[in-house]
C-alpha cells in the first residue's frame, strides 16, 4: 500500500475504508468499532466501493470510480448537512409538497403534479465543495475528502424553468434562486443556525431541474428524495435535498449555510458574505487506476475530468511527475458540458516508480493548476500535483 | 387494471408480477406459488420493478423502464439460455481465461490481461430476440415477453478490434465471428445441443467490445460475467456471456442455436440454417407511461425509442390509435447510435379512453411498421399498433 504523495497521512489511506476521523460539523463521529459499518439509511450502499467518513459522510473509493460513464448510487458518496429526516417522506412520494415564491402567481404543488409538467434528464457532476480537502496541507476542519466526494450522476425531473413558466414567471428584481431543504429543524435550536436553505444566481434557472429520478430510480432518501434541486455546474451543496420551497428572492438566504458557510477565504479567517461563494465547479480530473502499482508491460492509465461549467476538452496525462504530458482519449459517450468524462491512455512502463498525473482543461479554456491556494475551509482543490499517485512497476 | 389490445389476455397482465407461463426451454418452471419470488442467483434484484417469469427469465416491467437514461442493473431483464456456471467464475474475476482462434498468432488470454490492452465504453440496447413475443397472436413456444427483455446498457472492456490486432489480425476467408459461452455442459448430453456457441458476420468486429463491466460495475454473473462479448445493434443471444473462446471461422458454429434456433421462419417451420438469423435488431419503441389511466389535465407521455443498428432520429407519438401524429423530443443526452433515447410528449387528454401509440425512424429512413408478419417463434416483434396502449383518462 503507498501513501499519494502531498496527502495527509493521518486523513487517507488508498484502499482502506477509512481512517475514521470526528466530524468538525457538530454530528457524532462513529465508534472506533464501527469504521466500515453502514448506517442504517445507506445500508443499501456497497461496502466495497465506500469509505465511511462518518453517520453523515460516506466517500467513493478511489478505485471504484475506476472509468465509470456513471456512478452507480450504491458507490456514490453522501454528504448531509443535517441527518436525512424519516424515511415516511418517500413512503408516498408523490404527495411530497413544495412551494414556489417570487413568481407572479405563487403556489404549491405536490410531486405528483410537478410529474405532469415535464420531463427532463440532465447528467452533470455532483461533487462536494470539500472534496480534494485531504490534499491541502494546512489543517482544515470538515471531512478528510480525497477525490472520492464526486460522481457522474443522471437526474431526470421537470426543468425548474417550465414550472416557473408557469406560475407566470420569476418577479422582477428578484437576482437570487433560492431553494430550502426539507430536514427537521430540532425544537429549541434557530432554523437559519442549522437549516439547509441555499441562495444561487437565478440565471441558473435555465439548467436547474427539480429531479424525482436520479439514475433511472425514485431518488434515495440519503440522497435527497423525493425531491431534489439540481444545479448543474454547481457544488453539491446548492443541490438542496428534499427540497420544500423555490423561491425567487431580492436577498441571499439569512441561513448561516450561505452568509458565512461555503466562502471562500484565506486560512484563519471567518466566512462572511462578502467572500466568494461555492457555486461554481472548476476544472477537474484524477487517475483512478493505476494507484499503486502495476505489472511491467502495458498499462492503461485512466480516470475522470470534468469542465465545471464549460465542458471538458482535452485531457492530458503525465507519467513522470509533470514533465511532459501526452493527450489521453475520452472513453464512451459525451453526457454533456456538465458531466464528467472518463479517460484513458495506453502506455509502457518500466520497472520503478512512477508519478501518474492528470490534467484537464474545458472549452472556456480553463486548464488544473499545477497547485492551488489554500482557504479556511480547504474548498476547491483542482491543483494536478496534489492529485498525483506513484505507481510501482514491478 | 387495463389488459393492453391485442395482447394474449393469458400470457401478460399489465402492472402484476407476471403469470407463469411453462417454459419451453427444457427448464423447470417455477411452482405456481413462487411466481414472484427471485431465484438465489439473482436475489439481487429489484423485486418491485421485474417480472419473474421463470429461473431463467426474469422480465423489466413496462412501467418501470420509465424515461430511463440507462436500466439500471438491478431491473435489467435476465434470459439465460442454460443455468449460469457456479458463482466461483467471478470470485477471481482476472483469472478467467479466454481463447482466441482464427488470428495469425492465436493465443489465451486472462481478463486481467485483457484488461491492460486498452479500454472502451459503448452503451447499447441489450433486447432478446423474443421480445413481444406476447403481442403476436399465434401460439409461439418460449417466454410470453412484453416489452421489458430489453434495457439500455453501459458495458466497458476492450475493443475486439484492439485485442485482433494485437495477434497479428484475422485469418483469410473467415467470414464469421464465433463466440463460445461458459455455460456448464452436463455430462451425457451432445454439447452442440445446448452449447451456446454464436457466430455473427466477422465485420462487427469493428465495434464489438469484450466487457468486463456493466453500468460501472463488475458485470454480475447473472449477466455473462466475468466476461460477456459485446455486439452492438445485435439481439441479445449473440452477446455471449461467459466468453471463453473467440474464433474467426470458415463457417457458423455447429450448435443448435446457431444452425436452427433465433431463425425467422413462417409459423408451422422448422428451423433451418437458410433462414434470416437474429442478427441485427430493427427499429422500435414503446410507451412506458401512462399505461393504464390518467388524471384529466396536462399528460406526460413517455417511453424508449431504438433505432436497431442505425441511430433513433424521430419518435411520434399519437394519442388516436394512429390516425395522427406529432413528435415528440427526445430526452436527455445522445448516448450513442446502438442506445436507446427515451422520449416525451406533453399533451392534453379529456376524459375519456385514448388509444396511445409510439412510432420510431432511424437514421437509415426505416420506420416502425403498424403490423407485422407472425413468424413461428415470435421474434422480433416492432409493429407499433400491437404496443399501443389504452389509457382511461377521468
Amino acid at each position: 500500500m503507498t501513501i499519494i504523495p502531498n496527502l495527509k497521512r493521518r486523513h487517507f489511506l488508498i484502499g482502506t475504508a477509512g481512517v475514521v476521523t470526528s466530524a468538525a460539523t457538530g454530528l457524532p463521529a462513529l465508534a472506533e468499532g464501527d469504521a466500515t459499518a453502514l448506517p442504517d439509511y445507506v445500508s443499501w450502499k456497497n461496502a466495497d466501493t465506500v469509505i465511511v467518513h462518518t453517520k453523515e459522510t460516506l466517500e467513493t473509493q478511489r478505485a471504484a470510480q475506476g472509468a465509470e460513464l456513471l456512478t452507480p448510487s450504491n458507490s456514490l458518496y453522501v454528504r448531509n448537512n443535517l441527518p436525512a429526516p424519516s424515511d415516511e417522506i418517500v413512503a408516498d412520494r408523490d404527495a411530497w409538497e413544495i412551494e414556489f415564491g417570487g413568481v407572479a402567481n405563487p403556489t404549491s404543488m405536490t410531486l405528483g403534479q410537478l410529474k405532469t409538467m415535464g420531463i427532463e434528464t440532465v447528467v452533470c457532476v455532483l461533487q462536494c465543495s470539500g472534496n480534494g480537502r485531504a490534499f491541502f496541507d494546512h489543517e482544515a476542519s470538515g471531512t478528510q475528502w480525497g477525490v472520492g466526494a464526486a460522481g457522474n450522476v443522471a437526474w431526470t425531473g421537470v426543468p425548474v424553468r417550465t414550472v416557473i413558466e408557469a406560475m407566470g414567471g420569476a418577479g422582477d428584481d428578484l437576482p437570487w434562486l433560492t431553494g430550502t431543504g426539507g430536514e427537521v429543524i430540532p425544537e429549541g435550536i434557530p432554523a437559519e443556525t442549522i437549516q439547509v436553505e441555499r441562495s444561487v444566481p437565478a440565471e441558473v434557472m435555465d439548467r436547474a431541474i427539480l429531479a424525482w429520478e436520479m439514475n433511472g430510480e425514485p431518488i434515495p432518501l440519503a440522497h435527497g428524495g423525493p425531491l431534489r434541486l439540481i444545479v448543474p455546474g454547481y457544488y453539491g451543496v446548492n443541490n438542496v435535498k428534499y427540497v420544500k420551497k423555490l423561491a425567487f428572492t431580492a436577498e441571499e438566504s439569512s441561513a448561516k449555510i450561505q452568509q458565512s458557510g461555503y466562502r471562500i477565504r484565506p486560512v484563519g479567517e471567518k466566512g462572511a458574505p462578502s467572500q466568494p461563494s461555492m457555486f461554481e465547479m472548476n476544472v477537474k480530473s484524477w487517475i483512478t487506476g493505476p494507484l499503486t502499482d502495476a505489472a511491467t508491460g502495458k498499462v492503461q492509465i485512466h480516470g475522470v475530468a470534468l469542465g465545471g461549467v464549460s465542458a471538458v476538452s482535452k485531457i492530458e496525462v503525465s507519467i513522470d511527475g509533470g514533465e511532459t504530458w501526452t493527450e489521453a482519449s475520452f472513453i464512451g459517450p459525451d453526457l454533456g458540458e456538465y458531466a464528467w468524462r472518463p479517460f484513458v491512455l495506453g502506455v509502457d512502463l518500466p520497472a520503478g516508480d512512477h508519478v501518474l498525473a492528470s490534467r484537464a482543461t474545458n472549452a472556456a479554456g480553463d486548464t488544473q493548476p499545477e497547485t492551488v491556494e489554500p482557504n479556511e475551509r480547504a474548498y476547491g482543490h483542482n491543483g494536478w500535483r496534489a492529485h498525483a499517485v506513484t505507481v510501482t512497476v514491478a
